[in-house]
């Protein structure tokens, strides 16, 4: 570890069989040796409290302690994460680990800090069992109060679905065919909060017996099960889990990228931290290859320049035994006379340079606006189209932006607006009066808003907003949509749009325009002749899919009007992020591409990784990095 | 409603949970004030008994009310159909349910038919509980009488299956490999007759307690699980839900075309009713496209001009919540200022303008022989070639009679031929002695008769009918087929018929000629050479599947041997059907083409839609239509 | 039968519950009148021991003797094989029938060999039941003695799973990801040796009661869930279902030759039989095409020609009920006026002239290593590629080698490999120490071998070697693989080779030369340049997977350094195999063309079939054989 500068190494995540072999008995000798041998060699800890995979012995005295699926499936042990989350032997045992472990390391000088339970939600998202049920009567309890209100905002007078107790509601198990929506939306909520129940649970037992060192649990980018709005204001800071598909490098790096924009905004911009991302391949896709040579620490940098304090990895060695044999460690099976070891050690030494960027922070001109539960409630079904996903759409948007090298953050769609130019909303199909609220003082201050189709839609009860859609947004945008049009398989329909023809695909709006003007319009089809984007001023509406280069027209027109720049004129494939703080400003520049490219820059910098000076040009080899720190301020 | 001159609505369907929030306690005011209000306005009620939708209180009372599917996973309430029909608690609310409603709504000058449960088998068409085994042991003493009767039926020396004791009989739940195929029919037959037993469960009530009003339910088109041809018989008259997919308009139309012989031939030619329909889109499918303007009344033309007296629609306003809120109403969320609502006011007030056409019929000189249980036989496992399904081989035939114009009905192999000229059987695999020679009757009395490849290869139990395939109908057909030659994947064998060369796909018989002669021959492959279609006087084997070009060519043939003529000779997208009686003789046109068509007609005749008189030709628009009224009467 | 010179049928295999309708009550007086009737005609019977599908009562008496799958969904009577294995009242009630049929029949002047059971584990080859776990547990403690030991094996320090307990043990139930791979390897390892133990209880029962007479069980190919080489030690001789889907008749006659040579290698040369194969279709394909003419015969003699001495089928007579009815018998529906008929008798008559084959034996030079537990972990997920496949391996290799006419036998890899010249070991995952040595000392006498990509791996706990692939072969290969590079989907890559560029697939390895030369080269990707292929005096290592043309120059190679030579030198298309026994020559010509092909032939020979003598040249009809016995021996 000191070989590759090794400063923080986290520790014990699936050792609860190991600390605690039998039920209250603990063995916590190797684990201290574990921390001294660490603390003696100056490497700090992030200690985990080991409660995201339980002992055997849990499984077989507790039987109910396993999670049920949908089918009302039992899922045993053999594997991790066999726990049902509403279970209380589960929430009792690991209570008591965490107690022991809070108070015997609580003062140990190698401990930085507590990293709780693991990827929350992974594997077992929800579970179907009596208690789980009983646990979300008592949720909806708690949210609705009476069954008349519950009744109201499930909508149950359709299918004859009105409760006469609380007793008769079920979790969405089987049913015959699709289940009350609305329903549907708060068991999301639902398994969302019970998994954020559990990590509040092990903080409050934390923050009482580990007084100050800091606390989080990996996030995985943006894992549809959490709402990590919700889940942000309970950690210290955000860490994030980082495995884009080696196979697709190009789209490997945007997922990247968009993630640690998230991870940054999460927490309002603080730095954030790689949890975990692989030294090389993994072993969980149907077919896993590696990470070519400069990939692993181009993609590190990356992390690294959108506002990232630290980089780790999963994992240290690669094991020899067990599930994850074949994903790749720090050291692999071969040893240290490898490649994956030299750009570990490599990427070590580098870092040790870059302290300065610590604490810096992104700024963005840019927002998109996320929210979980319209994700949830879009994704469910019975809708006009099922292939109308939101990853899908935000990735379309996010696309030409980070091509352009313009930084952007995600926000709530209830989250302050003022600070941006241009807001970007795709599908954000359940939209609250708030957020609606939010959005048009947006627009009413100046700020320039493009919403995508199917977006305000539904309030937070799954309700139409009827009258035409989209409602709340009718008047900010001078248009209505009367009628949904989605594509059958494959159907391509196309736009002009400042006098070239793009294609169009997945989904029409048919648009009448009530004060809006036509910014493209449909040229084929039903719908030929009608608007197919439009603009009210600064509110701009866009009811289709485009192609790629017709995202690249639109967002061309959405930046003009806006005035956002990007960070760097840079050549294509190449990324320039630039991090600020404390008077100091550092320009990341990243080379995506397999051939050298030759960035122009005004001004004088400071190469930090090679430590020289330079003005006017630089060379980064392929897949190469270069961090700089201005001098004068670059342009 | 007035407005769209809407005169005869549903009600109630999925009403239990308001009718009876807790047992035994019913609110009525509402639906009272409901009923009251359309009478007031001139409206009758189609009043549904509300049975398909129990109450959440059921199942938390009577867990084993609900279903369990093939794989033993009980189907929770949610949604809607989940119950066992065996159930004996869900069959006593029911029908106190059922007492209740009759009693109060007998004799409501609204009520003008009663709508028994909604949509029987929709999604649970079986259920494989404890009681539902019990229920079908009752069925199968009933059936068979003896054990030894049962045992020798199914073929239990096979594999070891012979029962000693009914109780050890059980549904055909999951087992290691296929189950025995007599028992998986006799398992058809069992859930087809025990939803018909709940159907009559409640007609047996509503006929004491609402005498004279009629009875019926909603059948869906060729719906596999229940054999309409039993049904039929307790319905006073057939009632259909329609929705082909808009998004392939042709095969739409030829669905709907079909559905509606269907309908009207299950209750001997007398008029039917279109139950639902969508005024627009629906919401469950992968993806759902709109119907284009035109489309919606085009369909609705189709189905009057096919026998209907009723067009209904699924549904009245679009919901704002639930499981169904995007499938169009004829009240869009948006409201009355949409196409939808447009095109709903037109068609009622062109309807008002049809009175004469109620009640009159539709004749047909081509039947096609269709049958449930032959159907149910087919499509179980362990066949020649699992890819022949009857409904894509019925479809296959039907196309080029319908595009031709001739009408057909469809018969029960057992049912009258006689007044047909004649006869298409495809695929009838399953075949009794009764209905062979009810076939040969007909073909003796001077019919033409085809058949096509794998029929007449079992009887009833399942068995395979010795000596030569098709065992019952050689003699008939002058041939013997020794071997079936299914094709393996994608691949293409030729004939030649008729001095052509057309591909043949699918299936093919090995076929001796033992008196026909050949009308086509293969011309590649193994069986060159050898006849591929045969005619023995008037009676047609058809050992293969011709592509479209080769049906057209046969189709015609076996039509100019039977002398059947198109209802008219119209131009290619035109569909010409006519409706008589009482003396008069209505002419239906239908454009299902994207260009204007024209049609020439001999004859005077009244144009009922612009109440103008035209002679020899007339234009119909895009997806127009035409109702034509005889003075003279047209050739 | 005596028509078709039959001399053997397998009787009873599914009588069970005709032999014993109720508990203990038996009725043998139809299989005695069957028995006498065979003799009486000069016919032997394989009596089947009918333990494979258990009467109905024997579910209802004891529902625990129903199998339960992985989801826990039990399996239900109405098919066969309905049966947990480990289940004591299963085993009682086989145990009681088969004392009882061994009493009756052990000296019957028909029986000629016991048949036990039927194709174990075909349809349930594990049950996941409380009784199968239990069982499991035992298994274990027998295998690993101690906690400790199995903790160990199975790397439960892995993701918190140490057992504290044997009761805390399950089988490799659902879990939330996924199991344990060392316990699934246990698992799959258990499943062999629990069906074994069947047949070994019915085995020392028939030994024991009807001492003498040879006793076997039909084995299905390569069929992954057994270990055949544990269970051919406990068969008299070795028996194999033959069922290659005739709609691709070349994968169909490889699969047929390379089943044979697993057969004969299983019990070390001797004579084998074809116990099951079809006459003609079968109908448990998505498409059942049939056999063509000829093909029946040309799968026999290819059978006979690689070992066998007896051919039998499935079935004798097709059955009109059930669920194998559409499976060809020997005797059709159609009856015997059939092609399927006459080409019965006619094998059977011609096969009665080939008796002196019988007991000769066929020799191999080159040997392919195969072994079920390196599948079985090859198999197992979590893996660098899912896609890859041993029988997709053994495939890609025994084409070449089937091809040129060289005959190849199987050997396990701790097997004695010192009679061939030339041993090929395609996806040896795991090793044991004691295989890496066989083959370490097969090389060092001089034998040429050449090893796939991803051997050598673990050791049969599932453990990876360490050190650098493949770690029990780098000495003997003189090369270091570092990392593993599966392809991507679709991926191509190519690599130079004797001068050519082939393509290659699915995998590539990082390969370092620590003393190997290489013989083939990347040509493209990030491994360009690097070896692909490597020698190292007579070990060779094949990095990738190669195209067919590719893989045809390297078995060159390999042979070529071998100096292995075919069989014969015949045109494509003509399989030659040689049988040889007590001073007498066999050589089998089969022609797989649709075209007739000559084979030069030098020496003299008599024609068995046609009774002839000939000289240098024969010709072979489309899809024809012969059989040749050297009066001089050919060359």
């Amino acid at each position: 570890m000191r070989e590759a500068s090794v400063n923080l190494v986290t520790v014990g995540v699936f050792s609860w069989a190991r600390l605690e072999p039998e039920p209250g008995r603990y063995e916590f000798g190797w684990l201290d040796r574990v921390l001294d041998l660490l603390a003696d060699n100056g490497i700090f800890a992030d200690l985990a409290t080991a409660t995201a995979s339980p002992p055997p012995w849990l499984a077989r005295r507790n039987p109910d302690s396993l999670p049920v699926d949908r089918e009302g499936v039992r899922l045993w042990p053999g594997a991790r994460q066999h726990y049902c989350p509403s279970n209380k032997s589960y929430r009792a045992a690991a209570t008591a680990l965490v107690e022991q472990l809070a108070t015997r390391y609580c003062d140990h000088r190698a401990l930085a800090m507590w990293h709780v339970n693991n990827e929350y939600g992974c594997h077992v998202a929800a579970c179907y069992c009596d208690r789980s049920a009983e646990h979300f009567r008592a949720w909806l309890r708690s949210r609705y109060a009476s069954l008349a209100a519950l009744n109201e905002a499930w909508g149950t007078a359709f299918w004859s679905q009105q409760y006469g107790d609380w007793d008769e509601i079920v979790p969405p198990r089987p049913a015959p065919t699709w289940r009350n929506p609305s329903q549907e939306l708060d068991w999301h909520r639902f398994c969302s909060d019970v998994l954020l129940e559990l990590f509040v649970m092990e903080r409050e037992l934390l923050e009482r017996l580990s007084s100050g060192v800091p606390i989080t649990t990996n996030f995985m980018r943006f894992f549809k099960p959490c709402d990590y709005w919700k889940w942000a204001e309970h950690v210290d800071f955000t860490a994030d889990d980082l495995y884009p598909d080696p196979s697709d490098a190009a789209t490997g790096a945007r997922e990247r990228a968009s993630a640690a924009d998230l991870m940054r905004s999460l927490k309002g911009g603080a730095p954030w931290a790689v949890m975990e991302q692989a030294p090389n391949a993994v072993n969980w896709r149907q077919r896993n290859v590696p990470k070519h040579p400069g990939l692993m620490r181009l993609g590190s940098y990356q992390s690294l320049a959108r506002g990232a304090d630290g980089i780790m990895f999963f994992q240290w060695r690669a094991s020899k035994a067990g599930a994850e044999k074949f994903h790749s460690g720090m050291v692999p099976h071969t040893g240290t006379a490898t490649r994956t070891w030299r750009e570990v050690v490599e990427l070590g030494t580098e870092l040790a340079r870059l302290d300065a960027v610590v604490g810096t922070r992104v700024s963005a001109d840019v927002a998109f606006v996320f929210d979980w539960e319209s994700r949830w409630a879009l994704e469910l079904p019975s809708k006009p189209s099922h292939d109308v996903t939101l990853m899908d759409q935000v990735a379309h948007w996010y696309r030409p932006l980070w091509e352009r090298n313009v930084m952007v953050d995600f926000v709530h769609p209830e989250g302050d607006l003022s600070s941006y130019r241009l807001v970007i909303v795709p599908n954000l199909y359940l939209v609250t009066d708030a957020a609606a609220a939010n959005v048009a003082r947006f627009v009413s201050g100046g700020g320039v808003f493009v919403l995508s189709f199917f977006s305000g839609i539904v309030d937070e009860r799954e309700h139409v907003r009827l009258g035409g859609y989209p409602a709340p947004f009718r008047e900010l945008l001078g248009i209505v949509v009367p009628e949904l049009w989605p594509h059958g398989d494959d159907e391509l329909r196309h736009v002009r749009l400042g006098g070239e023809r793009y294609a169009c695909e997945l989904w029409s709006d048919w648009i009448e325009l009530e004060g809006a003007e036509a910014v493209a319009t449909f040229e084929d089809g039903w719908l030929s002749g009608r608007p197919a984007v439009t603009r009210n001023g600064s509110a701009w509406y866009v009811g289709t899919r485009l192609d790629s280069a017709g995202m690249d027209e639109l967002v061309g027109k959405l930046l003009a009007q806006s005035g956002v720049a990007p960070t760097l004129a840079a050549p294509a494939g190449v990324e320039a992020v630039r991090r600020d703080g404390d008077g100091r400003s550092f320009l990341f520049l990243l080379n995506h591409g397999a051939q050298e490219a030759t960035v122009d820059i005004d001004g004088d910098y400071r190469d930090l990784l090679t430590d020289g000076e330079r003005a006017s040009q630089l060379t980064i080899e392929p897949f190469g990095v270069a961090v700089l720190e201005a001098m004068l301020r670059v342009r």
